[in-house]
């Protein structure tokens, strides 16, 4: 299948990959540096166990989606908007999009920009970028999917890549599940540049995520939304299974990139004051958060 | 009068300054660098218009409060119960100690360690140490003094040395007034590492304020404190009369010092866990600021 990824992340390059390796035809819309990387070499694919380059096509336009079947969008929370502008003129009605992304309302908003459907998906992977066109895989990898009509092509394409496939009713939900856990966890992690482990050590920090947590269930309920599974067990957990993680929101500040912490707390505080429903602690973690990346975490 | 200044940091040498310059006998006791250059030169009072060099003897020995009729207790509110066991051998039945402190519950603290009544002072002043044995007044400097039998002696001796006093029956209303505006602004200006005008521009961060307030008269009110006055909008003109100021819990981070965080929203923190008020941004605020001194503000 003619496969288009863009926003060649982390994210993106692991799906890409991993597809690629299944004998699609992936093409990667990226920055330069990392375009030219790829097309030089290929994308390497750091499984740990195993390092193999992936023949795929890096391009730095917009306008190499065109004619893909699939498209999975990696970008940023903050660019879904203009990344879909740039992409719109380029799709064709039979087009499949999946939003890859963080937050809960991506798909929502990538598909009133393109007028045509696009389909929630929650990734559980841990990846990071080792350099240009090297993407690195630390665990897990699978996707959980919302219904659509076109879902089950969606599967069928990436189980035998190897992409273990949920196709799921609450699909929202369990975008919101994910979203909650972030909203308890990077926005401390990043102001105060603090891996899980420690973060918790500190009096008071376990009574501050549940009060963040809290509030996010109360939202959720108002907008309708089932949360599955036990949120809470899910929070305590990460501490155990990574203590020396610094969140992807800690690491955007100590980059100096914009973070997608609008799309988490921020999120829940717009939502919040649209049903009338108190979140003091996400609006200031939210509000401090964005105080640090406008002045730089090393300020 | 023989007086001793317990703590010679900005506060204290402002007021043993103002006091040995109307012929009081002032012995100020702090750290050595301080103290050496204060038996060397004097103490140099600057007023901005004018400098003055002024006559005290400086000891970093406590047993120098030997014999002083007034005691101006000046330390930080971390250092309270320390400070006070190493006074308590030095100090007569009708030794008159005013505690010049931050946070509402240091005259409290300190009679307990002492076994006899601490007066409660509030204190307008900004002033900043400019080096060893050189402290700047920036502005007011009235004291708010708590009723007591010694109140009017202790009148009586600060107002000719130029000290503005008022005795109030609510003294501790006016100490909670003042801390709830730091509980407003000193952790958000400690964490983010900025100055009060600079805060108030992010999104949010007025609600954040006004969140904390309101936690703090809640507790007040159980605490059966009538906070007098228009809190909100003192804080409200902060902002204009004071916009490149950081706080001093913002001061302490920078310089790699205890705070007195635990004394503000960490005071407000206890209190509401006491009486079941709900304190959410308080506790953010206090544990985040704990993260930021523990880690150091550059990390």
């Amino acid at each position: 299948m003619k496969i288009a990824v863009m926003g060649a992340g982390a994210v993106g390059c692991y799906y890409g990959a991993m597809l690629a390796r299944a004998w699609h035809e992936v093409t990667l819309i990226g920055r330069p540096t990392h375009v030219e990387a790829m097309n030089r070499d290929g994308l390497l694919l750091d499984l740990g166990t195993s390092q193999e380059y992936v023949a795929v096509t890096g391009s730095t336009e917009a306008s190499s989606v065109d004619g893909a079947e699939l498209i999975l969008f990696c970008v940023k929370s903050t660019d879904t908007e203009d990344a879909g502008q740039q992409i719109k003129p380029f799709i064709g009605k039979d087009t499949i999009i999946l939003s890859l992304q963080n937050g809960v309302d991506n798909a929502e908003r990538l598909g009133q920009v393109l007028g045509q459907p696009v389909i929630p998906v929650v990734v559980y992977v841990a990846t990071s970028m080792g350099g240009a066109g090297h993407v690195k895989h630390h665990g897990r990898g699978e996707l959980v999917i919302g219904m659509s009509s076109q879902s089950q092509v969606v599967a069928d394409t990436l189980r035998p890549a190897r992409i273990p496939v949920e196709i799921s009713e609450n699909a929202d939900g369990a975008l919101w599940a994910k979203m909650i856990l972030n909203c308890a966890y990077n926005a401390l992690s990043a102001i105060t540049q603090t891996p899980y482990g420690e973060l918790v050590k500190q009096d008071g920090v376990w009574d501050v995520m549940r009060n963040a947590v809290d509030e996010c269930l109360a939202v959720a309920a108002a907008c309708g939304v089932t949360v599955p599974g036990d949120v809470w067990g899910a929070i305590e957990k990460i501490v155990e299974t990574m203590p020396a993680q610094f969140s992807s929101t800690a690491q955007d500040l100590a980059r100096g990139k914009p973070s997608e912490i609008d799309y988490l707390n921020g999120y829940i505080v717009r939502k919040g004051r649209e049903f009338g429903i108190a979140t003091p602690t996400n609006l200031a973690l939210h509000a401090i958060t964005r105080l640090r990346e406008l002045k730089g975490v090393a300020g």
